[in-house]
């Protein structure tokens, strides 16, 4: 009844953001959008001020003095955020479904009708060459396609915070490990890649940040604690991944890929698994990372040979 | 299969407190009743203590000393706390389900055998008048009744922290933004407002806090930090309310229309959605607030007109 | 459809460890099972970092000075984890389904094919005499087993930092407060029993920390804060537990009978219930421990009288 269920987020019939790179890129024009109406009802609200004379307080330059260590271990987590998320990207697995018109496929991705959302999931900027690092099982299907009709597409930014997407092929693949990388054309944009910590000493109860996508909501950040070390998770052969990190972070379908953070800013995991309710994908607090030590030992192979090392003969 | 819950809780077959406001005002009456037995349990204690040389230590003077930084932090959300939920209150839907054989309304509303609880949810008192701001969804009963039946039930305490509950009318609400404002009669009970902030300036990773009563455990406290910002959530009215905060601090059943707060105090959401499994209710991880910029600009028209100012005419 | 489910594991067909004890008390082999491997691919790494010169960055020596207020508090959470996780206990129920080959109890119970683990649960260590405290609803079966055939089993470590593990006997229990008390043979081991600390001057809003087993995963840290007091829990006899404190720190299923502890390391409350769905066990973020003092008062009239002190006669 209660399994260990892996992260891609399977499309769900209630409202979502057509396009993610478009809506994070362009927060200034929603502003925009309501500036009239915005005046016009601080009419409104000067109006209801006179007639009421109890209006409720509005924060005072007090609260602007109160900055003391309280605060200050708010900034230290909002920089961590603004300095890490522009490394970790969002990633959709299409299906084409028509006949595309077009010859290219690049022109078919371009959010037409000719596809169709089949998951979406997480990733993270390896290097500056494009690479990408993910779960294996968020791009399963487009790695043992066989149709040739599965895409996949992610969508990040570069260094300067412009937003932009890119249709992306696999490099390598690792059910073992259930990491894979993936490349996309970089085109002169200049990536942010992750900083790569250790996971050899993480301690329980040490603080730490997940970034990722749950249910396509994008660069969203949750937060916790290592709850446990050296865990056992199944990986897509069926075999154990070994050593995995256990959090209280709140990890849900969408964030599988995406980078676990320790407080300096540095990946200590990839965020893999929730342990949960049978096809849900809903955190329980009992939510697990492939350790970063691994992954720096699995992607060279899968960047070079494609293959995990144990395959490369 | 996962979708985007609102978050009024319906009622269960679980035991709940019958009478909430009584149950919150009368901690001490159920101290006392354990005070003979206390006594009497202190002798056993004795008794196995000398029975038992090494028994488990009890806090010593040392831990009062221990007052550090870490502490510190945890006194700022005790009194963030302590200041900011008298504020809150807890919102009963009723139905009235046999003829009343009293004439007053307000007699039939004393938790007799007349009505039924329909669903409850929360709010936080948005003047010293008696306006009380929740969500739509949680009053939508009521605001759409065509029976005469529906009726509203407000919890909360006063600025001395007396409790006491009123039943509450329907000034104003707006679909679009699922907001709506109630008010209670005050009779002399002077009422504690809560601090508005802004969602301006807020950023992610900030930390926040959402009070409310999840399930209908009254004045419950959750924190986590700000996860999103613009996000867009399905309103009752079936548009997209956008600008909303998404969070990781638990939101569940019951926390509908409660304040999202700051570290300084201020309101700066009203806790509106989780998404989770159908019908659930059950927090993922994934909570979502509107903003409470929006909130100041509706609530006024829905003060003085009732609707919102687009509806005005 | 939504319940308040008690938090014993029951056994779930995805792939756990199956002995806690040697797979805790052994990530050292685990180590060197990868060690030669792990020499094997720094060469493929160094290999792969002459090939691509901008790889991604390491942690550096600046890293370490970091140390400053915000990795402080990080530092008392690993401390605490690390002072108190020796007095919590992993408890499996087991059920003999096979005559014994043998004829004595305890090898019976060697993880041979002839028992099946009926479900699991946490507990503290009370005190040096090898006396555990758990939840009733944890060892419910064995406590009314008529049929002889339910054994209970606790996996534990010493002062030193041994794991070991030894069948329990159960001592007393309290269904009215869902508590129990096991005792096992120590044999020359020295145990680490909890600090107890006070239910009585919590505050909602204070920090507090879950350790326990939750699916099996040996020894798992959650961290919340107190969401709320004086709640009111059913207990597994009907009636109520009155006091119960709420928390938002992930408790799920197997958590049942760990220790809820504060920032001093004292423990406050034992962890025993969520509100979630039907079944499930999963976190909703509304969590429920009872309080310490309610067991202070009940544990030694188990240890003395094997029932609670209304019945001692």
């Amino acid at each position: 009844m209660v399994v260990l269920g892996c992260l891609q987020s399977i499309p769900s019939p209630i409202p979502t953001k057509e396009s993610p790179s478009s809506s994070s890129s362009s927060p200034s024009s929603w502003s925009r959008s309501l500036g009239t109406r915005r005046e016009a009802i601080m009419f409104g609200t000067c109006f209801v001020s006179s007639f009421f004379s109890f209006t409720p307080a509005f924060p005072s330059a007090i609260a602007q003095q109160e900055q003391d260590q309280f605060q200050q271990d708010e900034e230290r987590v909002v920089h961590l955020f603004q300095d890490t998320s522009p490394s970790v990207v969002f990633i959709k697995d299409l299906e084409i479904v028509k006949s595309p018109t077009s010859s290219s496929n690049e022109s078919m991705l371009n959010d037409n009708e000719n596809t169709k959302v089949e998951g979406t999931g997480s990733g993270f900027i390896w290097d500056k060459f494009g690479h990408i690092v993910t779960n294996y099982h968020v791009v399963a299907k487009l790695a043992t396609d066989t149709s040739g009709l599965q895409r996949c597409k992610v969508y990040l930014v570069d260094a300067k915070g412009n937003s932009f997407s890119r249709e992306a092929k696999i490099i390598g693949y690792d059910p073992a490990y259930d990491l894979a990388v993936l490349k996309v054309d970089i085109e002169g944009n200049e990536l942010k890649p992750v900083v790569l910590g250790t996971s050899r000493d993480i301690r329980v109860g040490q603080s730490c940040f997940a970034i990722g996508n749950p249910y396509g909501y994008e660069n969203t950040l949750t937060t916790g604690v290592v709850s446990g070390l050296g865990r056992e998770i199944p990986s897509p052969n069926g075999k154990a991944i070994r050593g995995a990190i256990q959090t209280d972070a709140a990890i849900n379908s969408g964030n599988s890929g995406g980078p676990l953070i320790n407080s300096y800013g540095h990946v200590i995991g990839v965020n893999t698994a929730t342990f949960t309710r049978k096809g849900t994908g809903v955190s329980s607090g009992v939510n697990f990372a492939i350790p970063i030590d691994t992954v720096v030992r699995t992607v060279p192979y899968l960047i070079v040979y494609g293959t995990p090392y144990s395959n490369r003969y």
